[in-house]
């Protein structure tokens, strides 16, 4: 159920129409908007007393939602959702006319190989600096990310570089970390519809990234999303990472259909993993440039000095050579789709 | 690598090898076996240095094994698996000559549900009582579970009817709780490469039941059992309940070939969720007989006096007359793949 | 839409329906059932004045199908249909309460191997004789199968050994040939949209088994059986081959729950490929018990007297005693499900 | 295998070569490249005798081909294959620098329809127009296309807006009079695989234009191309038009990465199908965008002046103003990745 409240309402009509929603034992969530704002309602089990809400001062009208999600919708919020990333270097905004790139290597190695790539990634221009301190591995025996030790590594570098950090939590402990750390909160693939983790980070202080799982249709994506704003963090980034198909020239298949298909039932802004989508270095400039054309907001890309000793995902990390290839096609790209890139 | 063991090895001579490979800073896993015990050594980055391992008094040979799966492997362990769940009417085997049925509700709804269900369970003769206090939901606004309350409720199922209590556990806080109520631990699909709720049951006291994820290859199924084993928890049960494919007659594709594959790669049970698996109620019969028929260690199907009401799963779910039908036909199948049902 | 004729209706009544729907540019299809005939009625493109119809005699309703496939329905024919094939040794019988097991090589290599292979098919106790000799492969290179040679080959067998033949076509030419020498009409997963030659197998005078494309739906599967009935040869064999998923394990991910899906919707008999479903000759034992006991109306198995030699398909050909544990097997399971395998 | 000619080698010698392959029971295949020609020899079913070949004047070395497809692979033939199309308006290239755009129905319903189109087509710039006169449909009571009556308006289209014609043929007979009224010749995704079809493609004297199969991998894909350059027709176009997997927000889910992983292999043009591959007209233009972005040669594109009336597939067809809207984008793309739109 949504609440359209009239476009001059006043913040003492909307704070009335919450409490009475609260009253009735439901969640409001006020979403303001720039011509009005919507109270979502949450909670309910069954029919709310449209009436007594709609008769309130402020109030347009009640309209129930069919969709399963309600928040994450374009009928709860008309215009899109800019996720705005305070950095050292200036604020970083996600679903606004500017493209956002983030780059970093899939792990946090050490030191030395997050700063030195960490300068290739600021020297070729882009916003944010990715690099996992928690590894999801398929193997209990492949390296598993070096934890807290790696979070201070890229503490370090967004210090020395400005650089907005971008890493994934893996669970509650680590998203207590993550949050403290990092800029933006990563939620991996495999822990889509880790449906406690994502309760977690809807409770969260900082934006999330949430990736699409491996076969998530588009309605179990915008749920899991739901579930973020359901529990008040509307700073909320969708990615599309590829999904498991018979194909095999692709570690995935890049299912580049569904950039469109999110912002039509969507506010919330998108971005596209090429490195994950394709899992080959060849392929990364090419689906970047089809992932800008197609309308993503962003992509977000490994990127590796010296990927054949990467410890984990090197097969898929382009060079920085690559990356700074990379800015200048998807700049010519973003002009054609009435896009900048900064 | 495997320490393999001679067959009139002492204790002694395997605790010796044990302390020797833990003072090399990796991790032991003595594996007893009919014939031999095997060592599983896990926790290297590189290769060990067999000869002074093989130099010990005991010890047959040292196999380095290639397979990215160690524990669960038949390699470490020739014979059979069978996990042995203590109930008050008795220990329940899975594994061995005999045949499991877990059968019972999705979710706990309530202590009356719960009870008309049991009774039903009870009197067809399966012999694990599954139900859902922590249920994954794709949507937020889907009831998600009684929580500690439904684990009461089950552990009143398990002292007025005997049967033991099979029931998920969603995130390590309900893993804690799961543990203490009940008498085996199921991790669901989506949560099968949630790889910290995977450690944390692998320090559990209790046997597992892991469900095969919903895109999940044969490789990555072994490999998440592999993460619970090898923190120390042998106690493992795997389950196929579907898998994801364009096919939308039923509800997932259910993947039988995977029971024999497993079982020449793996010394772990494995059973079928015939109900997840086709998500129709009217295949769960048939597809029953055919996970035995294929070799599998029993079945989890769910099951509902009044399916219609059910809160969740109702359209998968069969009612107690179907479960008996059930019991009558599997136990026919049973005698012609060299099984029993008691 | 289906005109359903009074169970005393006259052979002359229901002529005289034929003639008025064909009178309106339309095609009738009477269908004989035990209790009542139906008249199927297609080439429809709008609605059709029902009035005129339901007012002659011998008529008690016209039924508007509202399914795409009218014909293969169960709406169209209540009972099993029973596909009848003549052979030296008798009436073979597919869809009634005997089983049918179809054996032999992948291909017709050259008159020895037909008749070792041929020989223990028949010790074994099956049915018919299966072997290409059109065969559609991948490669251009690869070994495309004896053609009209391979027929008379195929010939000698049924002469010598008395079994059917079942035997595939590719095209309308080899379909003339194969209608000409064999006594059921395969028609391959790769073919299972060459609606060309699904219309041509439709005015064929001999049966066909038509396999089930590896991305097909069920809909789209009854659908091209529909194109075959729908010429006027009501005399098809339905059979599932395993469909195309990420799976790995198995060549293709036998989907077993498409036979309960097809026996509800359709009257037409099923059968299950096991060797081609799995690809590997150690799960066609397996699968083949799961088949029974899930209920199809029979088996089509590859089986080579030496597979490792095999110019196709060797790896998932089973060796005649195989064949015979098969057989044994099969017989078991199927007086579970209350079958017979004469 | 293939055999590699000296740069300056003479006519004479390659004919020599060619007829000493020949002599050998084999078949040649020159392909003339810029700098050198190279012979494949297709037709061994085992090793060829290498030294005989090797030591032929003009001859520089012979190369085992390892990969199943050999005409079609990048080591056959180093540059891009550049497929002309005479049409009465001038050459159309598919493959060169400038990309090539195919537009109009799905299918031919009637004369005004078709010229309605074409004009809109003619209007926008387009440089070939699709339309079918042989549809192949799911339901045998679905419109079947107008048959040859149907390529009889096409050719009418040909000669009054000077636009060649590309148009589907389903089997040998409409081969041949596709062959004969159209200048590119389509083979659907449903037949990829029908070989005896594409043999009769590989015989034709116009270019072909093969879509991939719904499930098709690369190498299938490669394959089903390599039956028709093997039967020695080089002139063909190859086509993605989306997969079959399990995500539902787009009729096929199109998969862009297959054009970098085509390119790398084979020296092939491919072209890309955003109607059929997302089955939603508000998707075309954007994967238009994306697929030109890629680096595909051209776009086939169904378009038609009143969708919400056609046959066929209304509800993928752009309209008239969305084809200008698609071929300004796609010019503007088009300049980024180097390639030209006329």
């Amino acid at each position: 159920m949504l609440v359209v409240m009239q476009s001059h309402a006043t913040e003492e009509q909307v704070r009335a129409v919450c409490d009475r929603i609260e009253s009735l034992g439901l969640r409001a969530h006020p979403i303001p908007g720039s011509n009005r704002t919507a109270i979502g309602i949450t909670g309910n089990s069954g029919a709310i007393d449209i009436g007594s809400l709609e008769a309130m001062s402020g109030v347009v009208e009640c309209i129930p939602v069919s969709k399963p999600y309600k928040l994450v919708s374009r009928d709860a919020k008309e215009e899109n959702t800019v996720v705005r990333i305070p950095t050292p270097a200036g604020e970083v905004c996600i679903g606004g006319a500017a493209l956002a790139i983030i780059a970093g290597p899939c792990a946090v190695e050490n030191r030395e190989q997050a700063m030195a790539v960490a300068q290739c990634v600021k020297k070729a221009g882009a916003h944010l600096f990715r690099g996992g301190a928690y590894k999801p591995r398929t193997s209990p025996y492949s390296f598993q990310g070096l934890g807290e030790p790696g979070l201070k590594i890229l503490a370090e570098v967004r210090e020395r570089f400005g650089l907005g950090i971008v890493t994934e939590a893996i669970d509650n402990e680590s998203l207590d970390l993550v949050e403290e750390y990092a800029d933006v909160i990563q939620i991996g693939a495999r822990n889509m519809q880790n449906f406690s983790l994502l309760k977690r980070a809807g409770k969260a202080s900082k934006p999330v990234l949430l990736k699409r799982g491996m076969s998530a249709t588009l309605d179990e994506f915008l749920m899991a999303a739901e579930y973020i704003l359901s529990e008040g963090n509307y700073q909320l980034i969708l990615c599309e990472r590829g999904v498991r198909t018979f194909s095999e020239h692709t570690r995935n298949t890049l299912d580049l259909s569904i950039i469109p298909a999110v912002q039509s039932r969507s506010h919330l802004p998108i971005l596209v993993d090429p490195s994950h989508g394709t899992g080959r270095r060849s392929k990364v400039l090419p689906l970047s440039r089809a992932a800008i054309a197609v309308g993503a907001d962003g992509l977000i890309v490994e990127v590796h000095h010296d990927p054949d000793r990467a410890l984990s995902d090197g097969a898929q990390s382009i060079i920085p050579e690559e990356l700074e290839e990379l800015m200048k096609e998807v700049r010519q790209i973003a002009s054609v789709v009435h896009r900048t890139l900064n």
